[in-house]
């Protein structure tokens, strides 16, 4: 019986100590950075009802668990492509890595957009963005969720009149 | 005097109006995409404090002032530069651009970076990023403030022993 007990004490014990080396190799995890490799199988289309034309949206990413602060992707769109018109609860900030771009708030001029042009849209301001009609474009984009977790309210499309407008230089 | 009167609650009262008007612009304004266009010129060198190499941070943006969610910048570094050993209160996610990167949690391998690779640092984890030795590399990089407005707090400089260790490839 002592032997038992004995037994059955030093299991628990063995357990718990393993139960602890688990937690601390956890923690010791999240302390590790999170690589996330390219995989383009892992990226999607943009989908026709929030888009116009050829849009690909590559490695989505966001802020660690713990924190819901932003989010964001690179999106690759091919000439004459563009987003619906669309808002977001608390902003969008987008960074045109290559091509030429367009952007327009409502009721304002469309504006011409090149690389390292950076745009911030504020919270529930209506506006689209894409490709200019000649030119692929693909910009990062970065958003923060509102309280309910989301980030766009999609709207109807852009129409070709207001796409092509004459853009603003600067 | 009763001209002067007059007069004055009518400059009075175009004043308020004018102020008014300012406010109701101020506040169309508010909801207009703000552009800012690339200059080289807002770009600044990466300390030699902070960096080891030649850096270019180019383009620093944050979301709009209404919110503190979020800031970030490109920062491009010649082959063999990288950043200081430095940890980020509220974590900061990398996404590579261009070029063939580095990166080390401490403790941790060395890993190697690709275009579209994103990395997570989780918040207060010490690390370092930087080009490869032999690559340029690019990539942008966004962190989130914490109540004090900090991002960052910089540590002693990478050894190149700890630099040039063969990284893991995935």
């Amino acid at each position: 019986m002592k032997k038992l007990l004995f037994l059955t004490v030093a299991v628990f014990a063995l357990g718990a100590q393993g139960s602890y080396a688990q937690d601390a190799q956890d923690k010791e995890k999240e302390k590790a950075m999170k690589l996330q490799k390219f995989d383009e199988t892992k990226g999607f289309v943009g989908p026709a009802d929030y888009f116009t034309g050829d849009v690909k949206v590559d490695a989505p990413f966001s802020s660690g668990d713990e924190f819901k602060d932003y989010q964001g992707a690179m999106v690759h769109f091919d000439a004459g492509a563009r987003t619906a018109w669309h808002t977001h609860p608390k902003g969008q900030t987008i960074y045109i890595i290559s091509g030429e771009g367009r952007a327009q708030t409502e009721g304002e001029a469309v504006r011409k957009l090149l690389p390292g042009d950076v745009v911030w849209f504020p919270a529930d301001e209506k506006h689209w963005h894409g490709a200019a009609p000649n030119s692929a474009m693909s910009h990062m984009a970065i958003q923060s969720p509102d309280e309910k977790g989301d980030v766009v309210t999609w709207l109807e499309q852009v129409s070709d009149e207001d796409y092509t407008a004459e853009p603003q230089e600067n």
